[in-house]
């Protein structure tokens, strides 16, 4: 028994290794290096230098943005302030700039006359075929009301009378390209547990009031012209301003923290976030409908209707963050050695099939045994067996080393 | 000198190619061949058609919403339009449709009794144990206010008066089935810097205008009746307009940047957000309360407030884009071709175990060396040395040699 | 033709192992076992069951989020609720409770005296040096007033008049502290198709109401006591409600589906969100403008301006979901496989180099072939070709062969 322990942790206890070859051929030789450093210049140079293949990456960043808008603009004959053409007002990541308001003051409840051209009418059977439309300013009464002076009459409406009529020509509000826009962003990487602001730390009060974004001078000031980003965009103020539309900021962060965290800082990109339906017909341009209430003395409710046009600022957070690790490491390191391997595929093409004496690299590489041959040897002397088995391991453990010696030629 | 350079770089350029044993077995043959074929075929199959491993991802899709809700409701015998229902107004990708109002006309600061039935009293007692309470209409003053005939009385509120009494039944604005929602989505996949929109550009205006999304026949329209959405999350009008909800409409894109961009197109679904809530006997449905501000002749400011039951919609776009890249493509190719090497561990358990001439085949592929044979060589022969050392590299390299040597082994 | 296709048949169904050399040597078996056992305990531990190597992730979590604050402050003599002081009203993920408001009242366009310091002046030469000025609480005139009193006067300004002196002293509301916020939370993991919200379904309606969270006795209960959460981020109420400030409510669904789904909950944390910008002097805290309208009898225009301190919260969810899959799986395991094979490269180094025999143990391992002997043998004996070639497959087909034997080396 206690032998056969012994026996057992004697035959443990071993090493496998592979028997190779070696083949003294410059051209396969030279083949073999030449592969091999392709191969370990791919991996060093792209996967590990360019693609970080060494780092763990954090692409759920977490992201908090606070804005605040400054100027004034003349819009009908008012001075509007920040309180006037910034919607919604808390200062969140995205906002609206009214560039362009459509008034329709003191609307009251009531029953009155539409006011688009499509809504004419000679009779009340032009305007049964608008029954139910959802374009109009109000719920169609199928009423035609004739005008006074004998031209052609407008279909009724029930709703908020006076109806709006949104063909007025208004002047855009073209100060908005003066306006300054503070953006105060602050980022977190949870998996590596890192916090960062969109301006550094080192930077002093008057330094940030009196800095004007650039990408070249000034990348890390947090004040951003309007008319700056438009320009960054491409985009024409007259034009935006009188058909709204929305410019998105990009805030970029892309954070090696193997470095100094002092490189992790924000790159700022402005797109026009319309753009993919620059080639529509329809749907130009970015405005919305909202009301001011008001109530007379006696208590009645009525209202002041804007159509609003405006310039919307999407604050958009991206980024990742990219630390050493091991787990990655090994992948790749395991993959590239691995692929190092591949070399040998090409070369044993080569070798077996190209060269010169092929078939005698072939006899040193391969030795063949055949089911014909292990039968005449078992026939033909049992006894030989013994002779064999001197190097040989019993035949109940030599599974698991087998499984050992086949996990060495992965 | 420079014959030891050159004896270095005659070594350096050898090829080491491992020593191989053919077995020409049937049994373990086709054993071999089908373990082969099964990991190929699973390789093939899954991981890189189904699975698409020779593609890298881009997660982090950057998306801007754009909405506009269109639609006449009648409540409160008004006529509401959008500028009335909707809220915030901006158009934003989460926004809420209100479907009924409890409305407080002409709350002025003061002293008042409590609605609720909670809130009922005798004595003064009775409203001590509300003092502090934040589910009242105000600040419980603690006294208790009686009524004029007799019946039980109620508690004082300091506050905005008179007090809300949300138990009133008010019909929910029931048409807002017939409302249409026109979703704008931009979306960008900043890796791969690729831009899409959620319509064809083909599509033209009256296209737009007119149709309406359907799942099968109209799977690209960007109008949406919500009805139809209501539909699809398996929810009833009635109780959605009475309770409010919350409805998601998720706009996902899923992209192979392979293929042409044409069909990188959105995929919409809906669902009820607030479902695993089902289960919960509290917190149904979706409200909350804002204020109109008003002032008196005399500047007395007054409110009136409104407790909206809304169905707030959450457009949330999701999505990824791959495209293939070198490094996941070589990471997953040399998986699974070191992942045919695993299939000779089984054929060599098979081998080497259970088939009929096993030693001979252990004989045939291990060839021992133990410490006695070496020891027994060293001290009979030390000249023999020479003899071996033909084929044998210097001391002095034989590192690097072997590290190369073992690099074709994984 | 036939035998020919036998031929390519029984060539085909042959099984190649490499031809190992067994090293029974107590130094270097030990060490091989080791060196197994550690990178075998390294994938175990770590990469499997602490990294989770097996499971597939979803990172893009879907996430819908409602939130509700309940409680009365005093600000100003008034009574403020809900409707007050929560914006915008709406009850999304990001709301601000206003905790100090300086009010504007009646506010009409006209001219007027600007109030800051910064404004005073002598003559209209030094307002000249204000023109543009987006600072201001208007457009600068460059007119000087002078005070009726002979002391210093202030630039006119063109805007909402009278201007905002946001220097009174306001005393912010502290009642905030013991307002509550109510956070339903619902999630989806897209790719497993999972949706969980935050509260147990086995939770009642008179539980929720009546719980607060608290991180060790509660951590379930979805109403959190503001004073709570800012004592959580270690802030002071009374600096926070006097200056404002960003708070961050993180969710965090780190979920491992291979469990029951119960253990799938959330975590809740809390931040301060502007901290990375402590450290600089400028934009302390958090506020914004916004403004209530009104009408005069006769229809001028007028507003109440507010200029309002808040605490702005963002709940925000971040998580993320594992389940058991095959493809990361099988990768790694591929890699633990690969990476105990590299344990081979060590032992190579240290029997090839450093062990009594070494030059024995080459010899065992390394079979040399030159050019010069293939040359020899090819030239001395043309014939002896045919012995060799019993073994040898025909050339046509070995190119298959030996790349299939290269893959088993890989």
């Amino acid at each position: 028994m206690g032998s056969w322990v012994w026996g057992f942790v004697t035959d443990f206890f071993t090493y496998e290794t592979t028997k190779s070859v070696v083949v003294k051929s410059w051209s396969v030789g030279i083949i073999n290096r030449i592969v091999q450093l392709l191969i370990i210049t791919y991996f060093v140079c792209w996967v590990f230098i360019h693609e970080k293949a060494y780092q763990s990456t954090d692409t759920g960043i977490e992201s908090s943005v606070m804005t605040k808008v400054k100027g004034f603009g003349y819009h009908h004959n008012h001075v509007m302030d920040v309180a006037d053409y910034v919607s919604p007002p808390q200062g969140a990541g995205v906002f609206c700039i009214m560039t362009k308001l459509i008034i329709t003051e003191n609307q009251f409840q009531g029953k009155c006359a539409e006011t688009g051209k499509r809504f004419s009418c000679n009779t009340d059977e032009d305007c049964h075929k608008h029954l139910g439309s959802i374009l109009s300013n109000g719920v169609i009464t199928g009423t035609c009301l004739n005008s006074s002076d004998g031209s052609k009459g407008m279909c009724e409406i029930e709703g908020w009378c006076p109806a709006e009529n949104d063909g007025v020509v208004v002047m855009p509000m073209l100060d908005v390209n003066n306006f300054t826009i503070f953006i105060k962003n602050s980022i977190r990487f949870p998996l590596f547990n890192v916090t960062r602001g969109n301006f550094p730390s080192t930077m002093n009060s008057s330094e940030i009031k009196s800095c004007k974004y650039n990408p070249d001078t000034n990348p890390f000031c947090p004040i951003f012209r309007v008319g700056d980003v438009l320009n960054y965009t491409g985009q024409d103020v007259e034009n935006l301003a009188a058909k709204g539309g929305e410019i998105g900021i990009n805030i970029e962060w892309k954070c090696n923290l193997d470095l100094s965290i002092d490189y992790c800082v924000p790159k700022y990109s402005f797109t026009r976030l319309d753009e993919p339906f620059s080639r529509n017909a329809v749907s130009k341009g970015y405005n919305f409908r909202f009301a001011k209430y008001f109530k007379t003395e006696n208590g009645t409710d009525f209202r002041t209707l804007h159509k609003a046009y405006a310039i919307r600022f999407d604050v958009m957070v991206t980024g990742n963050a990219g630390r050493f690790d091991t787990v990655p490491t090994l992948i790749n390191l395991v993959a590239a050695f691995t692929s190092i391997g591949l070399g040998a595929v090409l070369c044993d093409l080569i070798l077996l099939n190209f060269l010169k004496g092929a078939e005698q690299y072939k006899a040193k590489k391969f030795e063949e045994v055949s089911d014909a041959q292990i039968e005449a040897s078992l026939a033909q002397s049992p006894g030989s067996l013994v002779s064999l088995k001197g190097g040989i391991k019993s035949s109940c453990d030599s599974g698991a080393m087998s499984l050992a010696a086949s996990d060495q030629q992965l």
